[in-house]
């Protein structure tokens, strides 16, 4: 069994609170409640909310970036790259649900100069994605479309996953991963 | 030249508001004063905040349903039937930018009843796209797959045109339209 430290505690429970409330409509007060820490302890951990908003999309940026890295790394193949990148895409969003979707819907409350290096760790994220795009158009593995037309529709198409997984489903992750790589690479017409 | 009544506009420039600062951080008081109405004159239109949101989601709404109905009525072919689906969305992404942003990121913000029955209009939509999407599967004019994750797959797709187009992209609608659908039901593999 895994024992969690309490700065562990606090970060697993914000992201489920701000998931569930939002973040602007959360307070430390609902956080340290929920964790059942009293406020002269909770706030040796944390300092304060944007603390934990800056930790959650950075974590998160960094985990795309590292796996496009090593994807990049694995293959040369454009079609077996983009297919490991809509699998990271999967597997990120199923393993921790409330952190992807804290990561995905309130970046925006994040204040400078954390912003402006979230958007710029987004965009080599977005230019690396498109990489992918284009040497596959060039290599006439993939269709001749705009790249970037191609990147907005797969990348927006994964962002789905994180609200509609869950257990009761009875999906597996290796189903869910089999569909969508079939109708984003082979489309839906049969 | 057609000329705006003041609802008109306060509508209008209520839609670039929330897109630009967000509906929760936006006041009457920013929305009068962008409008240049006095607060008398401007509550003469408007009697609260909300109204406005709860109006911009119902339009938004019947476009889709209005479209759905439509397109049903069209064609009895399920790639027909999908194909105009997708433009739809592109349409509307396309044609009114602010609104259709404060549609998709904003109606959570919604009070009941307004909230449930938006929920409900919202799941009757998705109803009647997977039965384009399961009656395309049973006629083995769509590759079988699991009709739910298809659906979001090809909704979620639609979901960045309206903050990625802008006349300086130089791509017409109609070349958009062609990519997306192409890439929806082709696949991006050549």
């Amino acid at each position: 069994m895994v024992v969690k430290t309490s700065k562990e505690r606090i970060f697993e429970e914000a992201a489920n609170l701000f998931r569930e409330k939002g973040y602007q409509a959360s307070s430390m007060r609902d956080l340290s409640d929920r964790v059942g820490l009293k406020p002269s302890s909770f706030y040796n951990h944390i300092k304060s909310k944007e603390e934990i908003l800056q930790k959650i999309c950075l974590d998160n940026a960094m985990k795309f970036v590292d796996g496009m890295k090593a994807i990049k790394k694995d293959s040369t193949d454009p079609l077996e790259q983009l297919q490991a990148v809509i699998r990271l895409h999967i597997d990120i969003a199923i393993k921790d649900r409330s952190s992807v979707t804290v990561f995905n819907d309130e970046w925006k409350h994040l204040s400078e100069p954390h912003l402006a290096n979230f958007l710029k760790m987004r965009k080599r994220y977005e230019k690396e994605f498109k990489n992918i795009i284009e040497t596959g158009i060039k290599k006439k593995v993939f269709r001749k479309v705009n790249p970037a037309i191609a990147l907005f529709t797969i990348l927006t198409s994964l962002k789905w996953i994180h609200y509609w997984h869950k257990p009761k489903r009875k999906i597996s992750v290796k189903d869910l991963e089999k569909d969508i790589i079939n109708l984003l690479v082979n489309g839906v017409s049969s």
